[in-house]
């Protein structure tokens, strides 16, 4: 078993020390991401104003967002995949053609009389 | 411009007014997602007694995990579709070459003394 990563982060302006199984590189890239949201909407005044729980809120849809969104692309480039697996599949059925055409061709060829 | 929906969504127990350029079938299934998160957290009875802080943060450190899980998915079909494109490139030269090596047994055929 992978050994846990103790990791001190800061996070909102408050120190954090995050525990887990993945690397501490990873914990300080979560923790950069999530500094960027909350600097996003701190750039609002109007978010100072909220009250606390929708700011907790906000910076939960809006991770959630970016969340959905990487879903999202995630189905488009399995469609992209799925596309250039019949591409795939029908230039295979025509190279097989060409070369089997190819193969009558030169038997042909070599049974003609000289 | 698209318009502003407003959506009525529960989310932890409070209701609020959700407002955005999305549907208000996402944002229903948005608030779907922080509920089914806000509920695995409190499966774990040491949840609730940790300081509102805390778990604040490990709702936001669980939802961005499932973010960078789906943008290193990303990568991953990105790299299956440069595979592919990669595959696509190599099968076109062959079938581009076997159609050239029979165009001129053909020309050959054609040409030969009857």
């Amino acid at each position: 078993m992978a050994e846990k990563t103790d990791a001190q982060v800061m996070i909102g302006g408050k120190t954090y020390t995050l525990s887990g199984y993945e690397s501490e590189e990873y914990l300080h890239k979560v923790a950069d991401y999530l500094n960027s949201k909350i600097d996003e909407l701190n750039a609002d005044a109007e978010f100072g104003k909220l009250p606390v729980d929708m700011r907790h809120l906000l910076l939960n849809l809006n991770i959630a967002d970016d969340y959905f969104k990487a879903v999202a692309r995630n189905e488009e480039l399995q469609g992209i995949i799925d596309k250039k697996e019949n591409d795939l599949y029908d230039i295979k059925h025509e190279l097989v053609a060409a070369q089997m055409k190819l193969q009558s061709a030169e038997k042909k060829k070599k049974s003609s009389p000289k």
